[in-house]
């Protein structure tokens, strides 16, 4: 018979103290913000206990003292807060058996239970598994004293003294497995049993201390670079190719917080919006500030025609294809689409085919809410800026003053954002009573000029009689009706601010910096000036958070901002990149999209948004079809409804040659790309009506054209593996190394900028301003607003600004109508002819075929 | 040695098989619906095994047979599956070892694992606990086998030839335990091991079932009532009594799928919009069914004044004094506030001081979307009319219905909704080709009058410039502009229908009936007619799931629909009161608001909602305060922000007795709620202010009066600790029987109806028709809506029309302005006065106090 107890003292004196101080030390160099951390939850708080470890090991304790007479639930309410707080890296019970309850010892996360009481950890351990699992800690620190011993352990009888629980199920196991016979007996005797306990909290001590250094090992290891190890969801194509929401409903998601798992998330960094959807905590950014990013990949595409070019399902196609089939980590970033046009016109956002996001509908309908936020932030401002006009126009100084700066209790004084308000207009004073009544006029006073209020209010539905309307009608209002009107959600400038920010703080400021109109004096007010910066932050504060999705290979896919792409920079957050840079890791892949044709959407992603973020893009991916080039080439107009004309759909034509000569367009693009410095490559996005000799004639042309590669894509109708060898070449082109350079510098004045935009990249002889635009330049200017990047608002549909003009226009000057500018998204936006800010509902608009069963709640006619 | 394997054969003839069959049985005849299913993953499908189980038991079967060569990611695939399908109680993997690896075994949910084989199982049943934990079925059978065995155990050596994994450890378990000594050793014989296999399978099949049918058990006493084992969140009050946002901050919510799980919600039926709300899936009707109802218990209030009663925080004080101090199954049913007042004048509807939901700032912003999904749905109505008007005005009947109709590929067809407006015309054709020039005019055109469109467009702000605009002033609308007005969107009869639907199909109905106007011939123009019926549903179709959060305490909310008070009927949901009804099983109380004083909110709980829902209420609390009390009886006013006058606060005043004497209002209330034959308990909402000769005068006038009991709350200063008093009346007297009838019956007239309601609840002589009103029920009476209840829009600070009328007015005619009809919602509302529909904002709005602090991510200044 073994004498287990009488050994276990000379423990303290072996190398566990010794080796944990030495990987304890290691661990710090390495990771200096780092403080392994042991919590004890204890009864009554004896100080030897962490004492002795704290000084031995070096271990960081927590120590936690409950009343005597505690019960249960505050027992498990402290270790569910321990469960969550990711500085502690390990929760010991240092408590009389009475409190280790069943419920009690389950409540610690398993991962965090150095002690191992938990009936998972239990089962761990008497399976076999040691790396996941953590054995009681006297268990080990016995099996380490026999391990040392001379004698051989097999056949041997042990005996198990006054063990009960965990304790006693483990040791046994282990004995077992040395091949010993274990007996089991009750202890009595009061004096060995306190001899017991003694040499119990000792021994555990040390060990637990190990289990805490591997613990944070293990969370280490998990904030490091590896490849995710994700599981694919199946995909069996069916041909014909079904429609969108049938292919969409037929994949069954997994749920996102397993997704958020296998990528790396912590469950504290997630918030779930139901079981398909997800927001990710900003402070992923700090967690992992020492990963290096992963490459970065835009998706852009030729000049748009009426015939789709697929920017989208070649965005998620491409992260099918590296995820599911490479096993390479990589993320779609995408912009949230408006709902306007979901119930419009143009249907869904979320790819097509097999290569989508999905659940689809959950995309293209309320997602998380961002939208509507932005809706309610966008509208509060407005309603405060018609309130306070009438305000200030039916009271006096003094009785606007005495509203504002009310006495409450007996007391008067400003709140915080009218200090900052008196402090831009230069008056230091805070106490209320000492302003002088000019002091209290400049203060009280906008004076915002009714006809120069900019600020548009904004509905995310097409709503087509609100392009114009007139407000203040009822009598209550005064006679102070203004004519104004409201635009698409995503047309408003905090939408444009949502893409661009960085973080909450940043956030914050630039909602306060818009500016919403000039007082009666030419003087620019902000939102700030309103008063209304606090509470827009505040009902932004969700929405700044990305959302988590999935491809329909459960791959995954952030959805996050989509601002217009004329009046401001159609691009998805800097947020959402800056995330997922971080969780790809250095070998992985981030592709984002930008909208319209590289000439825009592009152009504005590298001086708008990579010059906000000082992210590098490593390649480009234009995306062309043949059809659209043979349109740019000439070919024949296409009417929506219509049937094609047989130039781009007879399968075996004599006209691909002539349209498709020189492929101009496509062309022009790798040109433009090139002057950023960044490779690019050409994704043909095949449709089944393209011939072989037209596919093969537009790689050759595109390579010849400097394209880095020039492959086809066939993820529509096959998924991501239609998409490898374009992943392929992504992973090729994005390693070697680029010189990307911005178009202009922001030092430059207005003009010089929109100049070169419109030279270099449209192709224009020059551009000439009008009045309207003069003038406003001179006032920027003087307003200091002239060092910001410009975003240009021209159609989408030509390289100029003549919609009809297809391929590349030459020798034209293009009009620069007006100009304005958003301050707090950051850039200033010169209209190139009108822009229609307000989708209209056509006859027949997509609703009439849109129901939910509501049996089955299967959503139908989602496209 | 005890040869185990050649005993187990033998198991077969034993008793086990008898008694699932028993077991089964009888569960079955208690519970039909539910049927016991054992879901068997295979690689080959034999047939042998399932046959087997099936026929000798009378178990389901489910088999699933995946391909030889399937991957480990394909069998957890359908385990997760599995897990998810509440039909499936059990899962056997009959897998080759190879299959059986880590990640497999942990893969199955530990409730479903009836072979026993997950990490935590194992750890259950080797601690010891076989009340949750399943033992591997082989190792259950073999016990059995030596429980017959004369021989006794202690001290025998048993020898395990073969085993490896679950199996093994859990019977060394149960053999050492049985005080067995054992052994373990490999097994190589091919012929033994086949006999094993055999054995084993056939061992493990009865055994299986007998899990199966253990687990069926568990699942049908998880569905019965029971007390909930609800963790409360410790209260420690401070006084002063701290702002309600720093109360709110300073508790930490229980996460939302813990408290899910605590009143017996199923995983699968809770949708997390992170980690403090939760949607929850109506299927929970389905499954509690048979499930009697709880108390059904309504708080109500004195006629308001500017002095504020506190019915949200008697409501939320009660449910914490029932649940975390009585220990009483019970809910809160709240209204969502609009988040116009929160940044306008208001502040939040959380309740306050220590009687309140939290997180306070999420459950007064934006929630889980529900407000903003109505706005979507109620403006994509209003954006659809005024594009009809325009279309059909600009458009031949030809040229309309060749773009409602459309060729698609040659092929026109009308769509579902298309028909049933067919229909409806008396058009009994399918065949568009088949219709005369009469009949598509019919069709196509709704010759909506655009004076006479009775639909607004609506924000969720307060705005008062949208009180009356004029709209479609753009070129592009071709001068069809006209009048109209946005509402605050909870005054969308959306919002009226979500808060009286009681499904998915009635919702949809109800919206597809919803009137937007009249046709210039006087017929009504409905939703269905501009065909976006279904698309108002999928908008709809998670806003019609109520959203669970918590008090203070830790007990549960439900936060669903708050539609206005006035132009509609002012309560939350019947879909939360129904789901909370069975949630708290018959032992327990659902607890919900009225908004205004009971002559208005509770009329219309009973006579609207109580009829729409088939929902029984058991007793009404009644709130009121000293000092509203003292206003009725003819105090002198009070102005906000101005100090009250001493006559409320003065702690030893003179003037109690004169302005308290009689209580009429009180009185009167009372009697309002003995119409409806329900007892009533007034529940005094005591303010430090308040002397006790004040409290007791009330008390006993309230007794007197005909209250079943009167007492005192102290929920904001206490919490549930100080409304414990009123839990225990409201037990008391919910026990008892009531004879609760309506006031009228939908049969009368609406002349009658509003009559009765004007004369024996507001104490009016009678009532007094403008023409318009008279127009209007003839106009009802011809469309055959007269049958509907009444929902009268009359001023909630008096009994009477007259706001400034306090206590209980006598002698006057109620004027009915106008009579308007949300026939979706199903009820018709007399306008007595003017309503308001868009609140404004003052000069000096809440949000100037209201910041986010971009570090700590905290809300300042809300309240």
């Amino acid at each position: 018979m073994v004498k287990i107890y009488a050994l276990c003292v000379h423990l303290i004196y072996s190398g566990i103290v010794q080796r944990s101080r030495e990987e304890l030390k290691a661990i710090r160099e390495t990771n200096p913000g780092l403080k392994p951390t042991l919590a004890i939850i204890q009864v009554l708080c004896s100080v030897i206990y962490p004492d002795f470890v704290s000084t031995q090991i070096g271990l960081n304790v927590m120590q936690i003292c409950l009343p005597h007479q505690c019960r249960e639930e505050e027992v498990i309410e402290e270790i569910l807060r321990l469960n969550e707080d990711s500085r502690v890296h390990g929760i010991f019970l240092h408590l009389p058996q009475s409190f280790l309850s069943k419920s009690v010892r389950n409540a610690i996360k398993p991962q965090k239970d150095v002690d191992g009481v938990s009936d998972l950890n239990v089962g761990r351990v008497v399976l076999g598994d040691q790396r996941h699992g953590f054995a009681s800690p006297v268990a080990g620190a016995v099996l380490e004293m026999l391990a040392r011993h001379d004698a051989p352990l097999v056949g041997k009888m042990a005996v198990l003294l006054g063990l009960e629980g965990p304790l006693k199920v483990t040791l046994q196991f282990l004995l077992q497995n040395n091949g010993m016979m274990v007996q089991t007996r009750q202890w009595s005797s009061k004096h060995l049993s306190h001899f017991e306990v003694f040499t119990k909290m000792f021994v555990a001590a040390v060990v637990i201390c190990q289990h805490v250094v591997r613990s944070s090992r293990r969370w280490i290891q998990e904030q490091q670079y590896q490849p995710w190890r994700l599981r694919p969801l199946k995909l069996q194509p069916l041909s014909p190719v079904p429609s969108d929401i049938e292919i969409s409903r037929a994949q069954t998601p997994k749920p996102i917080s397993q997704l958020a798992q296998e990528i790396g998330l912590l469950p504290e960094e997630l918030e779930a919006y139901g079981n398909t959807k997800a927001k990710v905590h900003l402070s992923l950014l700090n967690r992992l500030q020492h990963q290096p990013n992963g490459k970065y990949v835009l998706v852009a595409g030729i000049t748009p025609t009426p015939l789709g070019e697929g920017k989208s399902t070649v965005t998620i196609g491409l992260v099918q294809a590296l995820s599911a089939h490479l096993k390479l980590n990589s993320f779609a970033c995408l912009r949230q689409p408006s709902q306007g046009p979901t119930f419009g016109v143009k249907g869904g956002a979320a790819g097509g085919g097999y290569a989508q996001v999905i659940p689809m509908e959950e995309f293209n309908l309320h997602l998380t809410g961002d939208i509507h936020a932005i809706t309610a932030a966008n509208n509060l401002v407005a309603a405060a800026i018609d309130a306070r006009i009438l305000h200030e126009a039916t009271q006096s100084d003094r009785a606007l003053y005495s509203r504002l700066v009310p006495s409450v209790n007996g007391v008067r004084c400003f709140s915080p954002i009218q200090m900052a308000r008196l402090q831009r207009l230069g008056i230091n004073k805070s106490d209320p009573s000492d302003l002088t009544p000019e002091e209290i006029r400049a203060f009280v006073r906008l004076d915002l000029d009714p006809e120069k209020v900019t600020w548009q209010r904004v509905v995310d539905t097409n709503d087509r009689f609100l392009r114009k309307i007139t407000v203040g009608q009822a009598n209550t209002e005064k006679g102070h009706a203004r004519q104004t009107q409201f635009d698409i959600a995503v047309a408003s400038e905090i939408m444009a601010i949502l893409a661009l920010t960085d973080g909450l703080g940043d956030m914050r400021a630039r909602l306060g910096r818009m500016v919403v109109g000039s007082s009666r004096n030419g003087q620019p007010i902000t939102a700030d000036d309103l008063g209304v910066t606090g509470a827009l932050a505040v009902l932004m504060k969700d929405a700044i958070k990305p959302t988590l999705m999935q491809t329909l290979e459960g791959t995954p896919v952030f959805v996050h901002a989509g601002p217009f792409a004329n009046i401001a920079h159609g691009n998805s957050s800097v947020l959402a990149d800056k995330l997922a840079l971080k969780l790809v890791g250095e070998e992985g892949y981030v592709v984002t999209e930008a909208g319209f044709g590289a000439d825009i959407g592009m152009e504005k992603f590298f001086n708008i948004k990579c010059r906000t973020s000082g992210l590098t893009p490593d390649v480009v991916v234009l995306v062309a079809t043949v059809r659209a080039l043979k349109m740019h080439g000439g070919g024949p107009n296409v009417t929506a409804g219509v049937p094609l004309p047989k130039e781009y759909i007879n399968e075996r034509n004599i006209f691909f040659i002539f349209y498709l000569y020189g492929c101009s367009n496509l062309k022009k693009q790798i040109q433009i790309t090139h002057l950023f410095g960044v490779p690019v490559i050409v994704a043909l996005n095949v449709f089944k009506t393209d011939t072989q000799a037209e596919i093969d004639m537009v790689c050759r042309i595109a390579e010849a054209s400097g394209a880095s590669a020039a492959v086809q894509c066939h993820h529509w109708s096959r998924g991501g593996r239609g998409s490898v060898e374009l992943a392929h070449a992504v992973k090729k082109v994005a390693s070697q190394k680029n010189h990307f350079q911005f178009l202009y510098n922001l030092q430059d004045s207005i003009v010089e900028k929109i100049r070169t935009i419109a030279q270099k990249v449209y192709g224009a002889d020059d551009i000439e301003l009008s009045p309207e635009a003069q003038a406003k330049i001179d006032y920027y200017n003087q307003q200091g607003f002239s060092a910001l990047p410009i975003c240009m608002a021209k159609t989408h549909l030509s390289l100029s600004h003549m919609p009809e003009k297809k391929g590349v226009p030459t020798g034209f000057i293009l009009p620069i109508r007006d100009i304005r500018a958003s301050i707090g998204a950051g850039f200033i936006y010169p209209l190139v002819g009108t822009m229609s800010t307000m989708p209209g509902l056509p006859t027949r608009p997509c609703f009439y075929d849109i129901d939910l069963d509501p049996v089955t709640e299967e959503i139908k006619g989602l496209f």
